[in-house]
C-alpha cells in the first residue's frame, strides 16, 4: 500500500465553498489511509498518536488538478506563439507531434515533462498524448513513477492532419483497443481517458466508433470544444446536422454524463451549449493563459460558475506556456476583469477565492472527491514554503495564498501528497 | 571609476530594429570604458588584448529597463487585488504609504525592494517613492548601492487622499527643493525626477509650482496618465479648461519635452493626448499586468508604435505583482491578442521580438543610448542561464529569447553589468 496514516502541521488553506477561502493558521491536516479525516486548528486527541510531519509556518494546500495539458507540447512551450489556433496547430504542433512515432524522443521528452510535473503543485492532471499508442503508454508509465494520478489518452485523429498523424479510422478504434488493453490493471495511479482530439480531426466514423467504446467500457473523455472563431465556423461546416459544437460530440455520446467528460476551453459556447454541459455535468477545462496566447478570447467562467457547470483551471501546455496551476489561477482573475472591462459588465470578475477554488476543488472534482481538506476526500496536498514572499506586516492564510497565486513558483514548492503518499 | 573594459563571450541577442531581433551566437560583447564598442560573431583583433568573461552557452541581452515602479508599494504586491484603481488606492495604497513617515519601516521595506531589483533582469528603472522627504533619499541612498541607474521621485499631493499624506501646497514645494539640493551631487547612478502623483492628487498650484522647478532645473518629469475610465472623468471634471487629461500636464510645463517626460499606462489616451505625447516625444510607460489587476483595460501599444511614440514597459509594482520586466513582455504580448480579438481588430497585436524591444531599447531610450548592443550605447547587459528551459530540439538564439521571456525567472539570471560594471 502506498497510502499513509499522519498529521500535518502547518498553516493550512482550502476553500470553504468556491467564494471563500478557509484558512486555519497552525492547523492540523490528518490523513488516515490515503483519506482525510479532517483539518482542525487543534490536534484532536484520537490521532495524537499518528507521525506528526511539522511544516510549521509553511502553507499547506490541495493538490492542484490541471484538466487539460498536452505532454508531446511540452518541448515546445513558450516559442513561435504568434500564430492563431488553426495555424499553430499546423505549423507548429502538427510536426512536433509526428515525431511520436520515435521511441527514443518520445521518452526524453515525456520525461522531462513528467519530472516538472512532479515538481510542480498538480497532483492530478487530464493528459494528451499524441495518436501513437507506444508513445501514449510510454507516457503512462513514465506518469505512473511521479507518484501523481493522471488519465492518459491516446489521440484519435482520422482527417484534417499532416498524413505523419492521420489514422485511417478502422485502424484508430483498433489501436485504442489494443491500447486500452495493454494497459488494462498495469497502473496504480494511472487511467486511460478517450481523447478524440477535436471535430475538425475526427470523421463521423470515429466518433461512432468512439462513443461505442464508451458506452462499452465507461471511460471518461476529454476534447477540446468551442476554443475560437475559426474553429468554431469550422465546425458548424463540417457537422451541419448538429445543432452547435458540443452536440457533435453529444450525438455519439461523447459529451460524459454524470460528469464523465471534460472539455478544454468553451471560450465561445453558446447559451445552448452551456445548457448541454450542465445536464450532462460536463467539465469546463480553463485555459485563459492559451486563449490569450492563441488569440482566442476569455471564456466566461463567471457564467459558467453562475450556472453551476462543473469548472476547473488548465495550463494547455503549449497553447498555454506554464505548467502551473497556480499561474492559471491568477490569470484566470486577470483575464476575467478584462473580460468584464472590455466585453462583457455583466459577468463580474473572477476573485483569488474563486480561482483557487477552481484549481482545486473545481477541478479536483473530476477525480472523485478531490481537492478539499474534508473528511473522506483523497488526501492530495502541497505544502509550499512562502517565507521567500514574507511581507514587513502580518499576513492572514487567506492573503498568503492569494500572493502565492500571484507569485510562488516550483521553487517554492516543498512537499507533495498524492492520496496520502509523499511523492515530492 | 566603475566602468570597465572587457569581452563578454555568449549568445547575445538585442533589438535589430522595433521588429526584429539580431541573434549572435558565440558572439563576443565589447565594453570599452563602460560603453558597448559593438556586438560581434568574431572578437576583432584590437580587441584581443581586453580580459574576457566567459559565459558561453548562456544567453546575454541588454538590461531591461522598468519605466514604472512604486517602491512603497513592493511590500504588499500581489494583495488585494481585486479593486479598481480608485478604491485600491484609497483601501490598499495611502494607508502602506502613509506608514513610510518611519523611516525604520522604509528601510526594512525599501532594502527588500532594492534586493530583489538587483537580483531581477532590470539595470534601469523610474520609481515612486512617497510623500515623505527622508524616506525618498533612504531609498535613493539604498538604490545607489544596487549599482542599478535609477531616477526617483518623492511624490507630491496636496489634495484628494488621506491627510497623513497629504502636503500643503507650499510645504510640498519648499520639501521638494530641500530634497534636491539634499541630494544633488550625492550620487553616481541616482538622480531625481519630478512626481507629481496624478492630477486628482494635486492642484492647479503644486502643478504649477512643479512646472516652474522643471523648467528651473531641467528635471524629467513622471506620473500617471488616462490609465483607467473612473479616472479619466475625474480628472475632466476637476480640469474642465484643459482639453484632454494630458493637456493638464502640459499645461504647467509637466509633459515634458525632446522626452524628458514619462507617463504611465495610457490605456485610453484619445487621438489628441496621442498627438501631443508625439509632438512632445513623452514615453509612455506601458504597464499590461497592472492594467489587468485593477481591471484598467488594455493600452493601444501597437497605434503607439506605429505612430511613432516613445514606449517602454512598467512593472508597475503593486498595480503589477511581478518586477520582472520579462515578464512584462509576455504580458504585452498576451493582452494585446485580447485586445485585437475583442477590442479592436485593427491594431495588430504585439510579437514577442517587438515586446523585447519595449522593455529593452524602447524603454531604455529615456535613459539615453540604452537598450541595444550598439556603438556608442552604455554597457547594460544581462546574462541568463536558460538551460534549465533547454529543448530536445535545436533553438537558435532568438527562439531561446522567446522562450525566456515566457518561462525563465529571477534564477536564470546569473549575471548582471550596468554602464559596463558588473552589479550581479
Amino acid at each position: 500500500m502506498n497510502t499513509a496514516s499522519f498529521v500535518l502541521h502547518g498553516d493550512l488553506c482550502d476553500s470553504r465553498d468556491p467564494q471563500h477561502l478557509r484558512g486555519i493558521p497552525g492547523g492540523f491536516l490528518v490523513c488516515v489511509d490515503g483519506r482525510c479525516a479532517g483539518a482542525f486548528p487543534v490536534l484532536p486527541d484520537r490521532y495524537a498518536g499518528l507521525p506528526l510531519i511539522d511544516c510549521a509556518g509553511k502553507l499547506v494546500i490541495p493538490g492542484l488538478t490541471d484538466l487539460h495539458v498536452h505532454a508531446p507540447q511540452y518541448a515546445f512551450r513558450g516559442l513561435g506563439m504568434d500564430l492563431e489556433l488553426l495555424d499553430w496547430l499546423n505549423v507548429r504542433t502538427f510536426p512536433e507531434e509526428s515525431r511520436y512515432a520515435d521511441l527514443t524522443y518520445a521518452r526524453q521528452t515525456y520525461q522531462s515533462f513528467a519530472d516538472d510535473l512532479r515538481r510542480s503543485a498538480t497532483t492530478r492532471c487530464c493528459v494528451f498524448a499524441t495518436v501513437h499508442r507506444e508513445a501514449a503508454e510510454l507516457l503512462m508509465d513514465l506518469l505512473e513513477d511521479t507518484g501523481l494520478v493522471a488519465l492518459v489518452g491516446k489521440v484519435n485523429m482520422d482527417r484534417d492532419c499532416p498524413d505523419a498523424l492521420r489514422e485511417d479510422t478502422g485502424a484508430s478504434l483498433a489501436e485504442t483497443r489494443r491500447w486500452l488493453a495493454d494497459v488494462s490493471g498495469r497502473y496504480e495511479r494511472i487511467s486511460p481517458i478517450l481523447t478524440p482530439r477535436f471535430v475538425p480531426s475526427c470523421t463521423d466514423a470515429l466518433l461512432d466508433g468512439l462513443g461505442e467504446l464508451a458506452a462499452e467500457t465507461g471511460l471518461p473523455v476529454q476534447s477540446h470544444l468551442s476554443e475560437n472563431r475559426g474553429e468554431v465556423e469550422l465546425v458548424a461546416g463540417l457537422c451541419p446536422q448538429a445543432r452547435f459544437y458540443g452536440d457533435v460530440y453529444d450525438r455519439y455520446g461523447l459529451f460524459g454524463s454524470n460528469g464523465r467528460a471534460v472539455m478544454a476551453h468553451c471560450v465561445l459556447s453558446s447559451e445552448e451549449e452551456t445548457a448541454l454541459m450542465k445536464e450532462r455535468g460536463t467539465f469546463v477545462a480553463h485555459c485563459p493563459q492559451s486563449n490569450a496566447n492563441l488569440s482566442s478570447g476569455i471564456a466566461p467562467v463567471r457564467r459558467y460558475l453562475d450556472e453551476g457547470l462543473n469548472v476547473g483551471l488548465g495550463s494547455d501546455i503549449a497553447g498555454g506556456s506554464s505548467l502551473s496551476i497556480l499561474r492559471a489561477m491568477a490569470d484566470a482573475v486577470q483575464v476575467s476583469k478584462l473580460r468584464w472591462r472590455l466585453q462583457d459588465q455583466s459577468l463580474k470578475p473572477l476573485t483569488a477565492a474563486e480561482a483557487f477554488y477552481l484549481g482545486t476543488a473545481g477541478g479536483g472534482a473530476f477525480f472523485g472527491p478531490v481537492g478539499r481538506f474534508e473528511p473522506g476526500y483523497e488526501m492530495d496536498a502541497v505544502v509550499l514554503d512562502d517565507a521567500r514572499l514574507s511581507a514587513p506586516f502580518p499576513l492572514t492564510v487567506e492573503e498568503r495564498v492569494e500572493r502565492a497565486i500571484y507569485l510562488s513558483d516550483d521553487r517554492d514548492i516543498v512537499k507533495k501528497f498524492v492520496r496520502g503518499r509523499c511523492v515530492l
